[in-house]
């Protein structure tokens, strides 16, 4: 490539030189005659799928205007959302279609016969903590009977990190988006973070696993539910997405990471904490102490309820939800009432527990991903030296993964901003056309489970969502736009 | 300046230039003639003054092997030591040479008539938290009558920051470095951070700020003992710079930001915070969820016990205390037992408080700067966006920050890591013979008191800490180090 700036003293060598577009093959052949080349990564879009390409025509093209009018909607609620914590309740009291006989499972729905290793043990321990079985095998034998409503939780307004199974009797955090339709706005909710080791929600169904789910609405939703009644009473709504900024600027993405935000959130409790009634105080400060994760089921309650609002906005291909169940992945897109799915992924970038290798590692899992498409987890990942070390150990690696996800994303968040990025806001609203050109798809950061014999966590990483689910999202809403 | 390199394809004009070392004006004479020049800010070292320029060529010729020697072990301990917390104690029980009539105060020795206005009102707040008087009036007749034994708290192994002054009956927090000579190792006091408003740490001598350093005797400090005795029975020894290295992945700088410090603790003392006996638990509670500093005194002591271990090692160049009281800034130099004074400075880069400004603020006061000669403060800027707010709101100013004190410290530290420095370590041993040779000082992140009116923290920013302190200590070492 010859350049001459004259306005410049630096004159460059004039040679022969090769722009190659597309096929590195083709590259390749000149470079191999000696020839300078530059290769450009253009590809036909879409694979050159007709069909998915008919869909980015129209989509970019004739439906353009609207769709990102749209778009622009449901970016904006995305953004301006602002959940409040309001207490906590008990499932079958507060959760829309809760019945008594209901199990609530993380991701798109699922036949129980497809329920991978770790959430049928997670629903197992979920019978037994109910009291409905006393053992694994009449808890499995109960579930296959059909005798139990196995729901997903998306569909009640309520979300469940990894392998996380509510029953009627679980506590859950009840978080209210005031902007949302209704006279109290919309509400979402997440069951209490289950904690670190045996619990089922790392797909454990041991005596110790069920145990942790009965010490949890035995002990520490009580201790929970007076603390946060009396933080509120004593200083006002706690706003989620204002703790989750603050746990940015110190080190968390909010999603594998929210320790920062867990101890902002306990301490601001403490008094509350203190102050509750109950001989089993000290054992919840345990719990408490030792759960870094608190905050996970919170924000992910915070972020469902937006979602939910942001999903109302009709015609547009900003992803609101995406969900797992550990068998397939499902996205959501706003307007349309379905899941598009494709099979869970492996986490990719993964480090495992010693002893533990992909061998072990369960499929993706888990609701937790609807933070990434508000700007969290993923997309935040340039905000956490704890996810940078899955990365290749240095923020580089989280930088790129947080640019990945602007590459596909529609806007930038006005609240949640990147100290590493010079404070700018995480990527908001993943946009299908985007995912679809560029066949990028969203990194979401998560833990793994074991897959088979129910170790529990195995590892953490970082899951590279299918391309599939999206294509055919955009398929989705190609279809519903047409006249 | 011409550059031809054979090697490369690109080829610069060649052209007549300067490359101009020293004083600007004989560049800017060159240039007026059209020629390029590049500047080299290089000067004759230490101004050319021949006391300096003499211990210069000494303390880096003659004596430069033995004081390398000297430095690589005042660094190893600065960077090694790992004092614990081992619990709370009245100061008359444990700082040594603390009388009844005691009050310490921060800084360097300073005659009570030389004493600024916020460490004054201190002084009598700390007279009448006592019990020797009732008004400040009483208070500043008794101290002024030399009825009061006003002692440097550096020089009784403890450690206040800003204008805080401990009397007798004050608690403090006992820090013990385990590798210190002495059975127990040797050990460092602090007082319990006073908290946020109206305290005396901030210059103020309301009855309010009065009645915070009771409530810290009174009520703080059994919950606070009795707590961190259940947190080490249940859980070893609680080691302090492992919470500063936690809280610099979190956006701590552990000096002027110690959130994330504070709150891994709180949440570490959770359990023992609630089985606390007593019927003022929840006031206390309510005291420690205000009060995100609470880390800062301790991380101090922690500081003051590995310095003073460091300070053991004869013949050095490194600073292991830099103090300020508000009227001069004072260094020690490992192996000297003398501070090196020089006026406090101002403020410089500072932000402030709504309806305040720099004529409204104190110069810089405290023994915080402890600190800042092991890798913490200004030397971790890099690892706070909440520093970078003062230095100009991008994270590149923090990184200044951080590459000034790495130029004039010998080592880096092994432990206290900067996610956005790549997880480099943080500079440890700020060597005199670099700051004098590149007059580079420290930079110390602080709060700013008000100046005369009692009004408390106007702002907070980094002081630069001044060049003749470090002139003077140079000074002395060549002349101890002369035969």
């Amino acid at each position: 490539m010859t350049d001459h700036d004259s306005g410049s003293v630096v004159e460059l060598p004039r040679q022969v030189a090769v722009v190659n577009v597309g096929l590195k093959l083709f590259g390749d052949a000149v470079r191999s005659q000696g020839a300078a080349v530059v290769d450009v990564d253009w590809r036909i879009p879409a694979g050159g799928d007709p069909a998915l390409v008919a869909a980015l025509v129209e989509t970019y093209g004739a439906f353009s205007a609207r769709i990102d009018r749209a778009n622009a909607e449901v970016c904006r609620r995305l953004d301006s959302a602002a959940p409040v914590l309001v207490g906590l309740a008990t499932a079958c009291d507060v959760v829309p279609g809760m019945g008594e006989r209901t199990l609530l499972h993380p991701g798109p729905p699922v036949a129980w016969e497809d329920v991978c290793d770790p959430l049928r043990r997670s629903a197992r321990a979920a019978a037994m903590a109910e009291g409905w079985a006393a053992t694994p095998e009449a808890a499995e034998a109960l579930i296959a009977s059909g005798d139990v409503d196995l729901q997903p939780a998306n569909e009640h307004a309520t979300v469940g990190p990894m392998a996380t199974v509510l029953g009627p009797s679980a506590p859950v955090f009840v978080v209210e988006n005031p902007q949302g339709g209704g006279r109290q706005g919309n509400r979402a909710f997440a069951g209490i973070n289950q904690g670190p080791g045996a619990a089922p929600w790392f797909g454990v169904e041991t005596p110790d696993a069920v145990a942790r789910v009965v010490l949890l609405r035995e002990a520490v939703r009580p201790v929970l539910e007076s603390a946060v009644a009396a933080t509120i009473e004593a200083g006002g709504p706690i706003d989620v997405f204002s703790v989750a900024a603050q746990g940015l600027q110190m080190g968390d993405d909010a999603h594998m990471r929210t320790q920062a935000c867990t101890n902002l959130l306990v301490r601001a409790l403490l008094p509350g904490l203190v102050a509750a009634d109950g001989d089993r105080g000290v054992e919840v400060a345990r719990f408490l102490a030792t759960n870094h994760l608190l905050f996970l089921n919170i924000v992910m309650a915070a972020a469902k309820a937006t979602s939910d609002w942001a999903s109302m906005v009709p015609g547009s291909t900003i992803a609101t939800g995406m969900a797992r169940n550990g068998t397939t992945f499902g996205v959501k897109v706003a307007g349309l009432d379905r899941w598009f799915t494709a099979p869970a992924p492996d986490v990719g970038r993964a480090l495992f527990h010693p002893g533990y290798g992909p061998a072990d590692a369960a499929p993706d899992i888990g609701d937790s991903a609807v933070l990434e498409t508000l700007g969290l987890g993923g997309a935040a990942a340039a905000a956490s030296p704890a996810v940078a070390t899955f990365l290749g150990g240095k923020m580089a690696g989280a930088v790129a993964a947080t640019r990945a996800m602007e590459s596909i994303c529609a806007g930038r968040s006005t609240r949640f901003r990147i100290p590493y990025l010079d404070f700018s806001g995480s990527p908001v609203g993943i946009d299908l056309r985007r995912v679809v050109t560029l066949e990028i798809t969203p990194g979401i950061t998560t833990g793994i489970l074991d897959a088979t014999q129910g170790r529990g966590q195995v590892g953490a990483g970082v899951a590279t969502a299918p391309l599939a689910a999206f294509q055919a999202a955009l398929l989705g809403v190609a279809e519903s736009a047409r006249p």
